[in-house]
């Protein structure tokens, strides 16, 4: 254990010299340098060396202190890392992780590395991530680890005492604020407080001492689920049982904090058109490149689908030529107001304080605020145009289209996501570029079908 | 404690329900009726009360059962029903909370609520909320809690055994895995594991059983070092620190966690246009409306701004009417590759890959990227330009100042998050805004530049 003093840090160490050490085999130096490094840095200067680099940095370090700096660093680069070692060396490092990153981690390989490696992990690793792979991500499964403490009901608090005594160096890792106590089928039957061990007689049984019928949850159990169960429970872990009570496992809260981090995370990567998983500007230029591209091209044929809208009353706007300098603007708003709609009911729906299917509920909701921007950001824009080319009409036409397509944008902007849902698409991937689409789409109908009405005021 | 059984809790129990019990003023009625709702369902029942109901409905629960579901609930519905029950109310439900939970609500309040509550709060809560108030919210101060176990070193094994047995019932929501020993100056100076009370014997003074220089934190450490300890160490829990080592706090991984998934829900709330705080739909219409409409007003500002640049060039424009229906496809692809680059910086900058100092080579590895898919969009599109007139000079100049301003859009979506961070800007605020209005300004500069050259080619 050690005090983190930044300020005694060096922070004139670098990649460079780290880079050096990784050249020389100097496995001691670049442990030792790494530990002169602020934590807060260890991760840029690491992160920063080149993938051949990183790769044998791990390579010839110890697997604890390989383990130790791997974990700090992002998800891609730990997996690259751990594919281009030697399998023997992976498994060493992989052995140090707890069981619901190993599985999670090994589950990314393609099936070469992953054949490799497990042929190199200690036999109950093995078991436990073949086990753990069998379960969906964000479930009580796939989330839960399988580093804990159970006892039989029948065992006495001496033999349990003794136990830990024994196994304290193998359970330093552990969490044990609490041992679980099964019956002889396995099945969880209390939960024993370590704190109830120091206050009870040795020759006492579990059975008298533990709590009888704790609160569990099930392997298949989602995410969602395990939420509700901690902000109803201040536990910091929860046994996992399955369908016949048999205990196979323990969430911790920190693992379910940490994949709704990472949920939020996704949500805002998708929002932006990041997809495909994490970018690091340290990925391969072509990988970064191709990823972005997959969905800009997507984005780009639906932005011809409804610029060819445009196309269609050509006439009107080569009439009205103004118009075109607000088409961008009615793209643009629209959208914006349209994303905000989409927040709102993202953020609702991670909540759960509304269910996908209460689509009218939502739209109604949407309405009202639409109206009100609708009217502010029309009167606005039609006073712009109106000034500009002191034209009524023209103002007229503008604002009245800017302030109806801000009403559909956002009731479709709230209702798109809840849709999705239901369909189980991922809503934070499609929302964006379906609501953009539809919002271009009528924005620029609206307009200029307006203008064609109004053709002889407006020229 | 109870097992997780969404199938056998009752789901037709519902919202209306819940209403009339609260408006019969039957509490237990209430109660009972919260315990048969599925844990996952009772969110969604209770947020969707009238906001007068629900501050009925925690003003007339037990202070206990109150603070349970009332911590279930969107933060903006906690705050409102602790400002608008009776102060003593919401002092009684306060206490219940963690105290770090404690003073970020009642910081919320103004200072009238603040008051009227604090004057009601026990002495001892209340002299930790203030100090909890004193720090900003993501520092270790403003995360730490102050529930914790600190024994004198000089205490034995038996006394603090006793004082355990004797305090069993307060310290029942603690995290006791851990113990901190200290000095008589209270600095700390040891940690202790419950599991080496167990194994040590009763008349040992704690000095000799402690780890000694255990791990900790300052105060003042930002919710980025914490980030940094906890991925360097598989602690549960850290103690903090004053400048003179005096221990005043624990901070859990669990909160450290919390912090990092609200900080990546406001960049992803704050990329879409919600800002000024969480929306929910059961939020008065007037607020969300004016929430809202605070960034679209500056945003439509923004957007007239960019636009001119199009009034400018009409002449060009009206020559080539087939361009205004290219100007919304440039504003919007140039926006999207923009805002790609803005998550890479935005998720670097929080995984401390990068540093806001490194300006120029995000930028150069943004270029590169840019290069390619500008290459790739712009063909495309130059060729759909090309094949709907016959004329390989608006494909030139439709897909040349596509490819052009990828890359400006690029570049600039990288580099901006960093300067925003270097200014002290919130760069999930304003980078969004600021990115498209650039690129929507040079992207129809470049286009109708580049057709005004071209004229006579064109038409």
């Amino acid at each position: 254990m050690e005090t983190i003093h930044p300020a005694a840090a060096d922070s004139t160490l670098g990649t460079a010299d780290l880079s050096e050490l990784i050249h020389q085999q100097d496995s001691e130096g670049a442990l030792s340098l790494i530990d002169r490094i602020a934590p807060r840095d260890v991760i840029h200067v690491v992160s920063r060396l080149s993938r051949e680099d990183r790769t044998a940095l791990f390579s010839m370090l110890e697997a604890k202190d390989a383990a130790t700096i791997l974990q700090q660093l992002p998800e891609p680069q730990i997996t690259h890392a751990l594919r281009t070692m030697p399998p023997v060396a992976a498994a060493r490092i992989l052995e140090q992780f707890p069981s619901d990153d190993q599985a999670d981690f090994i589950s990314t390989l393609d099936h070469r590395h992953y054949t490799a490696i497990m042929a190199h992990l200690d036999e109950s690793d093995a078991d436990d991530v073949r086990r753990l792979m069998s379960y969906p991500d964000d479930t009580a499964g796939g989330l839960m680890i399988t580093e804990y403490l159970a006892f039989p009901e029948a065992a006495t608090v001496a033999e349990v005492v003794e136990n830990l005594g024994a196994n304290a160096e193998l359970y330093a890792d552990y969490n044990i604020q609490y041992a679980y106590v099964t019956n002889e089928d396995d099945q969880l039957v209390g939960v024993l407080r370590m704190r109830d061990l120091l206050l009870s007689r040795r020759q006492n049984a579990l059975r008298d001492v533990m709590i009888p019928n704790p609160a569990s949850v099930r392997d298949t159990d989602t995410l969602e689920q395990l939420v509700a169960f901690f902000d109803d429970n201040r536990f910091f872990g929860v046994p996992v049982v399955h369908a016949n009570g048999v205990l196979c496992g323990v969430v911790e809260r920190s693992a379910v904090d940490a994949a709704i981090a990472e949920d939020q995370d996704r949500i805002y990567r998708n929002a932006q058109g990041i997809v495909g998983g994490e970018e690091l500007r340290t990925m391969p230029l072509l990988l970064r490149s191709r990823r972005r591209l997959s969905w800009l091209s997507v984005n780009i044929l639906l932005n011809i689908m409804a610029a060819s809208v445009i196309a269609l009353h050509q006439d009107t706007l080569e009439a009205v030529i103004a118009l075109a300098v607000f088409l961008p603007i009615i793209s643009d708003m629209s959208g914006c107001s349209g994303n905000q709609a989409v927040a709102v009911s993202m953020r609702e729906l991670t909540l759960g304080v509304v269910r996908p299917t209460e689509v009218v509920r939502t739209v109604l909701k949407e309405i009202s605020v639409g109206i009100i921007n609708g009217l502010a950001l029309g009167v606005l824009i039609g006073l712009v145009a109106f000034l500009w080319k002191s034209n009524f009409y023209l103002g007229l036409v503008v604002g009245g289209a800017l302030m109806l397509n801000t009403i559909i944008a956002v009731s479709i902007g709230g209702a798109v996501p809840l849709l999705l849902k239901r369909m189980k698409v991922d809503p934070a991937l499609a929302a964006g570029p379906i609501l953009t689409t539809i919002t271009d789409m009528c924005g620029f109908f609206i307009v200029l079908t307006l203008a064609s009405a109004m053709l002889s005021r407006l020229t």
